[in-house]
């Protein structure tokens, strides 16, 4: 469907033929000529618009746009753009799967099962429960909707908001007072500044649960396996990494559930970011 | 807090010493003179009514009251009671998050990067995903409630229903015309009869996952196992079995994710299911 809206627009395709990021070397042999590209993460820098004079318009499958040198593109006069909207339900979708997957017990019981061992475990549910929303722009909102269903109590700390932004019930709070009453907290802010550090993780409710699935720096590794062996933090969930693919210290954590960057990876998804990121480029383009 | 109650009622209370099932011999001895009990899964009939003649009232601790022979405790006038609405959060927040587990791929994940595999894989989002109920009361309709939320159509197969009983936007179906559009079939249905059986397994949409939180009886596992081996099911999750605990050849299946009837462990449900039991246990003896 993305490429036939790019057919009947008219345009010529290119596809990446090696099904995997591109090194620079590769995409600057690729862009021969090309006007528009429709990006993953490859590094984008003034290296390649030198190469590529053709070059107008970059259009991210997408939201971050980390691997683009935006000043860079600015002097090229080639027009970056996005897609923002479309992987907000994906991401908060598998924010709730993962706190479901940890607070219901459901991957310990399931390989207890399998290994033919029948053990019932109480679990923990989301009625009642306190979660803090570190960050409440889309997605923080969207996943916001899923828990407040479930019956939790909503707490939000994020600078830019005021008490207008927030939804009647939900409460907005300082990080280290959101940090003491938490029974989940849950990253949802941009930015590369830490917020889990060595200067405020001992202010955690002690038995937490810590999701991420915004940026890998967020969290600083050291810190966060300090809080696990202290057993401040309970239960982790990881979907993002200071350096992927990821192999580091907390494969070896059980309690710490891992997914490889998947949170946009539903069929819907990709499809609508496709969709979407097409559209911007033909907009641009034409 | 259940146990203050019974006290702060002028009640006398034995607990439980084994903290497991009992059989009936240890009941018969732990029963001894009691007016009421607080009952799990135990075995209660006429052999039990008649050593225990001053027992009016057996409160049981959850919704089935298989174990309990109601015929003769009406001779015996014993009163049986449970607690149908407690469970029913936890029930469906336990569905949920099965579902969620399947559809991201977060078991299989979860064991790649525990092992230093970093393989990102494509799951199925619920946004507009078909999912059929087998089975509308309390648990269903709850359980509709967080699946609709996450952009589900909701079809439902309730015999006892008409389109009065529906919401607007759901709709009633067949059962085989459920099946064959099903993109998940989730049973919560009462009765004995098998649902999913070697005549209408076939019908089931190829690919469909299924998930079982009502009674065992209610799938064939035969029936499943062949259904799972010719792919028409991708993926099931079993809360219950026909026989529990459960050793038996699923435990070979990794996708089949497998709980041990811990539908209701939640420390939430768990309490609340314990202090309605006392009030029922209060009210009749009272």
């Amino acid at each position: 469907e993305p490429l036939d809206l790019l057919k009947s627009n008219g345009f010529e395709i290119v596809i990446n033929p090696y099904g995997r990021k591109l090194s620079q070397e590769e995409i600057i042999k690729l862009l021969n000529g090309a006007s528009g590209l429709l990006a993953g993460l490859e590094s984008l820098d003034s290296t390649v618009f030198e190469s590529a004079p053709m070059l107008k318009a970059i259009s991210r499958i997408g939201i971050g746009l980390d691997n683009v040198d935006l000043d860079a593109a600015n002097q090229f006069g080639i027009k970056v753009s996005n897609t923002p909207d479309a992987p907000t339900i994906a991401v908060a979708e598998m924010t709730i799967a993962a706190a479901l997957s940890i607070t219901r017990n459901i991957v310990s019981s399931n390989l207890d099962m399998h290994n033919k061992n029948w053990e019932k475990s109480i679990g923990f549910g989301l009625n009642d429960a306190n979660v803090l929303f570190i960050g409440y722009g889309r997605i923080g909102q969207k996943t916001a909707e899923y828990f407040r269903l479930m019956g939790a109590n909503i707490y939000v700390y994020d600078p830019n908001l005021t008490d207008q932004d927030i939804k009647e019930n939900d409460t907005l709070i300082d990080l280290s007072e959101g940090l003491q009453l938490a029974d989940i907290i849950t990253i949802h802010s941009s930015g590369k500044t830490p917020i889990i550090t060595d200067q405020n993780f001992r202010k955690i409710k002690k038995g937490a649960i810590l999701l991420n699935s915004a940026r890998g720096n967020l969290i600083e590794e050291n810190v966060l396996i300090k809080a696990l062996d202290d057993n401040i933090i309970s239960n982790a969930w990881l979907d993002v990494f200071q350096e992927e693919p990821y192999y580091g210290d907390l494969c070896t954590y059980d309690n710490v559930l891992l997914t490889p960057h998947i949170s946009t990876y539903t069929t819907q998804c990709r499809k609508n970011m496709e969709i979407a990121a097409v559209k911007n480029l033909i907009k641009i383009l034409k």
